[in-house]
């Protein structure tokens, strides 16, 4: 079965990459590249594609500074030891997941992908609303409603692999599927060789997660 | 009222932009170029921004064709005098609408617009699913469950003024309104001077738009 996935670099989607091919998936791997941290993220979700296999892999650079409005893309200072603070943080990026699932279903339609993959989380996250099992469920519905394949075969699903699962869940799981979190970067603000900066919400979180899940963390942290 | 809408240089959505304006909109236009036709597209939606007035106009430039499979966006003949023929046409581009509203939608979340317009049209249109007011609605069901402002205020709202108009009834309504067609262009299929093929879906469908409104057509047409 072919199978679009999002893959941005990060512990999430490297293990969601990890799940698909132990489950056969013939996996297309789409990056998308945004915001202030292209290389990064970049140089990661090659590593991560190369270790894990895919069957190709497209990189997919996207302007979002125009439009603006999000710690993420702006020069907004990235809040740091601030998990768990009420409301959605600033680093949500303008629709973000709406945007990355509508390019994957473009993908998915046109290489007849009968799945697209989706890292995200709803457990231990930073309190994004696309990331939540109610977006995805009005998504799949405009995939059936608002796309030929859609239409006509039901067709592409969105599977989310780690929705439900704790942060150490993902990876208890993923090592056992032999994931390299090296070769991953979750970072908000990670400095200028690329090491993370250990206290904003991603790195909290991952942190966190490899603690609870009595794992090594192989981060590279800054000294900062 | 701040309204992000969609402007593709077309007959559609000037129509649609100049109904906004005669309510009041501030609008805040968003041209997609993408595939064979960027320029002539990019000129007319420049024109009809400029003819009709809009508070900023954002072009962005969408590279499709990394995904492919459409005569829109392939070298795949665009077929001619064709409307009206089973099922969805070869000019379908895959999840189109799906990725300019999602981007739309970036758009108006990070300016915080209460409305995104889009000129979508289901009644004399080529057949595309995601055109129908049951892609609409899914969408809306998007915004409302996966964005910071859906979950928060409610909004923003699609408006789809013209989704049960005929072609005649959109062209009366707007040159009522004082829109210039001759700024528009639909074709898919344009000759190198931009002239309209006269044959293709879109051309077929305006034409007869303009004889059944009795509106002279100040389309200029090839004579291939």
């Amino acid at each position: 079965m072919r199978a679009v996935i999002l893959l941005s670099g990060g512990l999430d989607s490297a293990t969601a990459l990890a799940i698909a091919r132990s489950e056969s998936r013939e996996c297309l791997a789409l990056s998308i590249i945004y915001g202030q941290r292209h290389e990064i993220e970049l140089a990661a979700a090659k590593r991560v594609a190369a270790a894990i296999g895919v069957a190709e892999h497209v990189i997919y650079p996207l302007d979002l500074r125009v439009f603006g409005a999000s710690a993420l893309t702006d020069d907004i200072a990235v809040p740091k030891d601030a998990v768990g603070a009420a409301g959605i943080p600033v680093t949500y990026v303008p629709a973000r997941n709406t945007i990355f699932l509508s390019l994957a279903l473009g993908y998915a339609e046109a290489r007849r992908a009968e799945e697209i993959w989706l890292g995200v989380n709803a457990v231990d996250y930073s309190g994004y609303p696309d990331c939540r099992p109610e977006f995805i469920e009005a998504f799949q519905q405009v995939i059936l409603r608002g796309t030929r394949s859609g239409v006509e075969v039901g067709q592409p699903r969105i599977v989310v692999p780690l929705i439900r699962m704790s942060k150490a869940e993902i990876i208890r799981r993923g090592t056992a599927l032999g994931v390299d979190y090296a070769l991953t970067h979750s970072c908000y603000d990670p400095d200028a060789a690329g090491r993370a900066c250990g206290h904003c919400d991603s790195c909290l979180l991952r942190r966190k997660g490899f603690e609870e899940a009595g794992v090594g963390d192989p981060t590279v942290y800054s000294k900062r």
